[in-house]
């Protein structure tokens, strides 16, 4: 089963079973997926920009990336099935759309503009 | 092939046939990441909480939610992927664990303990 | 003396005298500051929108707000000074800006643009 | 008047006269200030870490951050207007207890631990 659909059952039957979807309205997820993301960023807040890959190898850096980023994952798939999205569909879109827009000799090396 | 893998790929080759491999370092994917999700939450902010869900079912909303969100995906799959992170089993790993942590009688209807 | 001059000038001494200006350069910063950003969502997301004033009107969530606004200020006063730039007089000049942009007959009651 | 106070004010003043209100609950203005945010990490998010402050003082960058960082502070003060925390207050408390808590000997050149 794709990972995406098997993420998002998870997490809707995950709600159900504890009676959480009452908490869950965009503005709600979105305000814990912005939590999240300010774990994940803290992790790397202070660690020299060149050497951040590196050290994000040794743990416990590698172990608790992984926890924060599946976090901000599992709140981006909950948001999506809460708003009748389906968001493999849409990131393999917006993949071919950013593909067609951004022609590789056009945009050799040059720094991107934001997508 | 599993959606997530297919996306990592994609953006991966994304960045290779444009040199912006350079750019990729995780402190600079973080603030991008951060950017799409600014995005994403500009498109909720002024809705009233109880009627985000429906709104977001009117176009021009609903593809544009689509749109961030699939961004806010695939900055953190080319983040998983420049830390060696595979994402679609750390997520699923983290899944396992809420299951287990919240069990559903103990947490029924209540306030759900940031995870 | 003006606060935020007061606390521009308070964060970079704190900052001197442990020797921590090595680890502030804007993208450092910024991930800090969204790392608390991060926390104070985290205070209010799961909060029913209509009762959340009056909740963060409660002990500890007034407190708890109170501290997570202040670190989001004090790392953004910290960036400000970073980049040379005077944020009280940047601030005071946007908000004139938005004041000259929105008329109030134009814009009553509507959805306000995001500024 | 201190800064911050009159900044309070005129946000409230402009939110009166406009009508606003009614859309600042403390969700809303949070996910306004996370898109304020990412707007602000967007400026810097490929710039070279250890070229961003010197990039930052070449316009158009220099204004834009200032404006993005005025908008951030914009909204965390009207945040805390309609909390009815004194963010001025709060602030300089929070950085009297910082300096308290990280003594200047032990915390010498160590990477800063989370505040």
């Amino acid at each position: 089963m794709p990972d995406i659909d098997d993420l998002t059952t998870r997490m809707r039957d995950f709600s159900i079973q504890r009676d959480w979807e009452q908490f869950h309205d965009p503005k709600s997820l979105m305000l814990a997926l912005v939590g999240e993301v300010g774990e994940l960023a803290e992790l790397f807040q202070w660690l020299p920009a060149e050497k951040a890959a590196a050290l994000a190898q040794e743990e416990p850096l590698r172990r608790r990336a992984g926890e924060e980023m599946s976090d901000v994952l599992l709140y981006l798939v909950r948001l999506a099935d809460v708003l009748g999205i389906d968001l493999a569909e849409a990131a393999a879109a917006k993949m071919s759309s950013s593909e067609d827009r951004f022609h590789p000799d056009e945009y050799q090396g040059a720094a991107p503009v934001k997508e």
